[in-house]
């Protein structure tokens, strides 16, 4: 509605030049307030659909940071400006995020054409995965031609940030398929390339059967078939074969038109996170609520009252100020 | 506030006396909704508190399936009444939750003396946190002595549910300590009691030395020092060691200062989770509200609208009625 200030304009600007230091800020902004980067995410979103956005999910230790590494290496050699985003939701406290960065930045984090950064959580407030999809939309808007977002773990809020990705990649290693709970991890439905990483390992083989199995029995709305590429990222191996399968589902989804649909719903999760997170945020400004809400934690692990009751006075509290 | 209905203290009463079907039913009602369910959970909260609650934490395919029912078994045959609650957060499809559930049903869900409920993923309305430790304080309140909770994954939510458990047990097997993305997913700091399961296999040495290495250097504000225990849940082995180990935590805990700050930090969690889930319940309880929501869904699909000024009109429409 309103238009941009004048602070946000120039920021905006910065951005669309590709300036790294106006894309970094951005995404401080979008990481630390939500209601700031309101104003700042409704002049970027038209600028964005350009950049190729790849999810890289899977489980901790099959490699996905050498993966990520390897492939944004090969964009750069095709003179493509990389962006990678990295959700590390489950480290509330420091240390992780922080190795995982220093070790990376000896192999990109001198180049120009790359930008790297981490999102951590945002604690109990929660907007991580908002968060990161704006991320993504700043490096977008920013002229980044590849974009990867790489979330380890397999939550909730993982699968909606790979989903919103245009194409999603799952990794796995050998003899992760011989575990009822390698499928119950549900990320089977949600790949359109699926990797085998430390293909020199045993059982590769193996592996690779019970995942042609597996995506034989899942059929798919738009007819695709995922495919199934076999990398050993250490050694550089593979790379160039997922780039194309990457590629070819970009490609494929553009004229499906279950790609439509895929869109609005992602448009739909992206609102209600948007929605959920604003309400709280209001909920929670005046410092009585603040306090309030202290006070009723404290009363809830004492046992003196109950959740429920405790969130009922909450909700009846007159909106803070300005909202 | 209110008194419970009649039909809801009939309810609670048959969940105090720990009749299965009232507990099914119960679970069932937070699961369904937050706004129905909060009657009820005044009624469960003052009577929780007596079951011991495990976490149980850990990557997909280290096994935890496994030792939930190997452990489930071992409860057992000392008498205690045990009530299981996995969660399987990234499913939103059909399959995983269920294959492994008729897995599980052939050794444990013959025996009446245990309780085992799936929680999947309540959609894009989230929730799924507050539901599971729901669930968990109605088996608390229906006289289940150990409560396991079983969660896959690593994300934000799911270290949530496992840190509201009296005692946390992370899983690892074999192998992934040589690898930096292990470290990265951050489970390390939460982890009260750790497992290395399957530990028959190759470089379980090495896995235990690493992990003692790391958490020689996590200097935890209760002076706990995690035990790490070896187990081989497909063979029986480890189990006792395992149950012992988590009995140490609990009696230590109990006596630790920092054990109110713990549970001050997880009924804040508690209250936001909620309150955010509630304020969501009545920003889209009118007809009006979820129409609007699929309206504006599509037009940020088609690039016509950003989300966040299709999420500010959600924001100015009225209050639903009743709220």
């Amino acid at each position: 509605m309103s238009t941009a200030t004048s602070s946000t304009s120039t920021l905006l600007e910065r951005i669309f030049e590709g300036e790294v230091r106006a894309v970094a800020r951005a995404i401080s902004i979008v990481e630390d307030n939500v209601e700031t980067a309101a104003e700042l995410m409704r002049g970027i979103f038209p600028r964005t659909g350009k950049g190729l956005v790849v999810g890289i999910t899977g489980s901790p230790g099959v490699g996905k940071s050498s993966l990520v590494d390897r492939l944004a290496g090969l964009y750069r050699e095709r003179q493509e400006r990389v962006g990678i985003v990295a959700v590390d939701p489950s480290s509330p406290f420091s240390g992780g995020a922080i190795l995982g960065d220093r070790i990376r930045m000896q192999a990109l984090g001198l180049d120009p054409g790359v930008f790297i950064r981490s999102m951590a959580t945002r604690g109990q407030l929660g907007g991580l995965a908002r968060a990161t999809v704006d991320a993504v939309a700043v490096l977008d808007a920013a002229g980044y031609g590849k974009i990867v977002v790489e979330t380890v773990g397999v939550g909730q809020d993982e699968v909606e940030i790979v989903k919103a990705a245009d194409v999603t990649v799952v990794v796995l290693v050998p003899g992760m398929g011989d575990d009822v709970q390698a499928i119950k991890a549900g990320i089977m439905e949600i790949g359109d390339v699926f990797v085998i990483n430390k293909a020199d390992r045993d059982g590769v083989l193996r592996t690779e059967k019970e995942l042609e199995a597996l995506l034989s029995l899942a059929h798919r709305a738009d007819g695709w078939i995922p495919p199934i590429v076999k990398t050993v990222a250490t050694e550089n191996r593979g790379l160039q074969e997922l780039a194309d399968a990457i590629e070819s589902y970009y490609e494929f989804q553009k004229g499906a038109t279950e790609g439509l649909e895929r869109r609005t719903s992602v448009a739909r999760w992206r609102i209600l996170e948007l929605l959920r997170e604003r309400l709280l945020a209001r909920a929670l400004k005046s410092e009585t609520a603040t306090l309030q809400v202290d006070k009723l934690a404290a009363q809830v692990a004492a046992k003196e009252r109950d959740p429920y009751s405790a969130v009922e006075e909450l909700m009846n509290l007159p909106r803070g100020e300005g909202s």
